[in-house]
């Protein structure tokens, strides 16, 4: 296995929004960066979650050292209960992502199977022959960081997910000197974050969302003020609560998230709260309205969420009323606007002012930001991460402007193995990976050949054709009953329906009049006869389910 | 019926995205403006199109003196054939508008059942009653047309979909002075769209893209070059051809609409073509790349249109090699982000480069244009329409800017009736409206039960009991068997249906106990067994279907 060689392998993340996870290798040493979810797509139909597949590490968890995360975003941690279970390893993350990790144990009962690190900026952690050092950064959750992975071939840079704060809320800024020291004493590969490779320019410090809620503070002094944002957004969540503070109102938090992670953070002091500002949502009556602020979930739309229950009128506390504002701190994920879109429109509908992007900031580094990072770094290797195809493809085109030879720029997918050492990196093989789903509490038990049917029972709905046939012929003891879900429902249905049966009772009799007696061949002639007549009869294609018993009377 | 006021009523259009049609009514006469379909939402499964409730039409058949269309988008024009054939009234449009419903009809071979009239700007149309006048806009769709509709007690204006364009590609700009006149002569209400009131400013002119065009294609001078853009964009596409013109490239028409929609345009003189520039798809192997552009439909990632299908490599001409430029001359519309960026990200990782947004401009007018209607027209009632309730709110801010007192703002929702003269304006009742399913050749057969069951099954699948019992007693003859899809699928399937039967067996046991017969009884019995063993197994609730047949034989 020791070739001399580093192999990075992304498990996630490559082409795809979340389930972030790479394996860094050398020798017998593996460790693990991040290990997220991601969100379903829209054709993944029921599906709760989606996690990576990990059978490599499953394969070889006597070389795994340990699971070092970069933050605590869903998308770099969302996994890692699932996929502790089958690789229980040591975790390393700073403290904010850890706490936010135990809360995820716990609620999974596993906060005892797992050895956790918290670990510091600047802090070092050896393994065997890896060494992997946290390097302060900024993004749009606290306690983020980029790693040096050193490996006896050199040292590996990994952003995390990033963005440049020069005037960061709470902590300091990212710590650029040394990202340069690490470009002076030699970088084999950057994999740098893609996400915001396409912009322009800079992202703006979250510092300028501040100035921004105060002004919205001060223009509606006499409205109840609601804020949804991303409740793993500690600085916003802080930023809000001092503009509430400056404004004398007190402050709620909702929704099960928001009061989680919120509380976890105040928890360790990552948030400072003036005392008494924060008040329970029971209390919220024996206050009038220009004197409170609810900081809420549902800023992208979800339709369980504290803000779409509200929105709908089926939150049990709160109800909007004409006069009240609402504030999205936040920009709708790409696939959510039409969920948040009516959100606001309920709102509206209720007599709310809605203000809407005027007061957020991303958490990704811009082009130019990402040109900083190459321009400190200078690495040999440049290897995009974090984003879908067009990003990765954005961040090739700004690693050439700065420099990096094009046959150096390495776009990798998902399951890749690229070794390299000080004078080359080439792909030479690839690993099982891709999505595992998690529909309720199953792992993996619903696969395309289950989604496959729910695309088709969603499009058209089935129709159910029984009987029961006495063994051995096929002669009808009982039905056929045809039954419908999910296809069509008119006044003239029973009429559709008995005109389906009579076209069953034909392939029946045709198939008495051939001698026919295998079930196959009998299925597949009535789900054939009938399929025809209800694709000619009104152009659909449902399921269709042929059942046969076999009587066990005579 | 007359009391001498005006009746506004919208029957769909407000608080949606599409399926405009509003109709006028004044003592025994009703003119409808416009006739357009939606295009089905998330949670809608299955659903191909959405057209409106038109019974308050049906029923008023005899007092409807025909159907007046602004242009020719299907949000104004798509559920026409359907309409038409329970309300065969004459329809009155502008030449390009006509031509795209004359295409519609055809397909729908009711060309012959149909009367209809072309008119000009300018030219206003007597019935009875109410007279209809066609004034000159500018929008994303040659020939969009305002209506001037008089009364006996006044003026109302109706913008359709609107921009001001003082530099249109084909055509005038918008008839402001005709606007000017009829403020001058007293104007009652205005109904205006509101689509883009919340965004500041001016919509650029259309002209504006043929200069980015122009750029984009001196750029790749080696590359081919695939534009995909709205087909029903006459002017677009008359821009890209003028581009490829001038840099000496051939033209092939992509995609179904687009051929069907340019010719159209092209036959009645509305695109003008250098003369052999157009090549048929079999053609473009015939010359090299850098002598030949695609345009085609898909730029919203629609998952049959051409352009889609070229990037996913099934398309059975075109597919993308290194080096092709794809131009998304469009916006996604909200709710179509994620399958474009999935377009994108296809044609990216086949080494196409990608160029998104900056080859676009909007159709629909900004807050100073929206303002501009307002001062020349000076209604004394505003009524926002066009638009979610979010736009209409945004539009209302507007008109009181521009002075509009607040109490003759009226936000309308479809199926109310407006009632207006010249002294006052009040919601007096409503009438049926709503959204009509289009599944296949069924229209109206798939209403909430049916989606409501398509969305359970989407979620979770189904699961049915199958048994055959002797008539009038509990003796199971045949099964139960039971067997599912969507549900769940896993090696160890076998062994939970397995589990199943046996909760199905014991609720038997306890029906034979019970000594229960009643059919619906034993239904609910075995439901509700196996509904509560699945939740407490796997957190899951698929569609429970038990089937009970009766034997023919004992």
């Amino acid at each position: 296995m020791n070739n001399g060689k580093l192999r990075i392998i992304p498990l996630g993340g490559l082409d795809q929004i979340g389930m972030n996870i790479t394996a860094f290798e050398y020798g017998n040493d593996i460790i693990v960066v991040d290990c997220g979810l991601a969100f379903p797509e829209d054709d993944m139909l029921g599906i709760d979650l989606v996690i990576p597949d990990t059978t490599y590490l499953e394969d070889n968890a006597d070389r795994v050292r340990g699971l070092v995360i970069t933050h605590g975003h869903e998308d770099h941690i969302g996994a890692i209960p699932y996929v502790m279970q089958k690789l229980p390893v040591p975790i390393y993350g700073t403290r904010l992502t850890m706490a936010l990790i135990e809360n995820k144990l716990s609620e999974h009962e596993m906060l005892d199977s797992v050895t956790r690190n918290v670990v510091s900026f600047g802090e070092t952690i050896k393994f065997a022959s890896l060494e992997i050092e946290f390097i302060r950064t900024n993004h749009s959750i606290s306690d983020a960081c980029a790693l040096a992975i050193t490996s006896p071939v050199g040292t590996v840079v990994h952003t995390g997910d990033f963005k440049v704060d020069y005037t960061p809320v709470y902590g300091d800024p990212i710590d650029l000197a040394r990202f340069a020291e690490l470009g002076n004493r030699g970088v084999l590969a950057l994999l740098c974050d893609s996400t915001n490779a396409e912009r322009a320019g800079y992202t703006n410090s979250e510092k300028t969302v501040g100035k921004a809620l105060d002004a919205i503070f001060a223009d509606h002094a006499t409205s109840r003020i609601i804020v949804a944002t991303f409740s793993s957004n500690v600085d916003r969540v802080q930023q809000i609560i001092n503009a509430a503070s400056r404004y004398n109102r007190k402050v709620v938090l909702e929704g099960r998230s928001m009061i989680n992670i919120i509380n976890t953070a105040i928890d360790i002091g990552y948030v400072s709260l003036p005392e008494g500002i924060l008040i329970d949502i029971s209390q919220i009556k024996d206050y009038p309205d220009e004197k409170t602020v609810i900081i809420t979930t549902g800023s992208q739309g979800e339709s369980m969420a504290a803000l779409s229950r509200i929105a709908a009128n089926m939150h049990k506390t709160v109800s909007i009323k004409p006069g009240d504002l609402v504030v999205f701190s936040s920009n709708p994920i790409p696939g959510n606007e039409k969920a948040v879109f009516k959100v606001i429109n309920e709102l509206s509908l209720k007599g709310a002012e809605v203000i809407f992007q005027d007061a957020h900031v991303s958490g990704h580094a811009c082009q130019e930001e990402i040109k900083l990072i190459y321009t400190l770094t200078r690495p040999k290797f440049a290897i995009p991460v974090h984003g879908e195809h067009r990003h990765l493809m954005a961040q090739r085109s700004i690693a050439k402007e700065v420099g990096i030879p094009k046959e150096n720029i390495l776009i990798l997918s998902n399951g890749q193995v690229l070794e390299l050492d000080q004078e080359s990196a080439a792909v030479v093989g690839d690993v099982p990976n891709g999505a595992v789903f998690v529909d309720g509490l199953g792992v993996g038990d619903v696969g395309n050949v289950v989604l496959r049917d729910r695309q088709r029972l969603a499009d058209d709905g089935i129709v159910i054709v029984c009987m029961s046939l006495i063994p051995g012929t096929n002669r009808v003891v009982a039905g056929p009953l045809v039954m419908s879900r999910g296809f069509v429902y008119i006044k003239e249905s029973d009429e559709f329906m008995e005109e389906a049966r009579d076209v069953v009772l034909e392939a029946l009799f045709k198939i008495e009049d051939r001698g026919i007696t295998s079930r196959n061949k009998i299925r597949d002639m009535i789900k054939d006869a009938l399929s025809g007549f209800i694709w000619k009869r009104i152009k659909r294609s449902p399921m269709i389910l042929p059942i046969i018993m076999e009587s066990t009377e005579e």
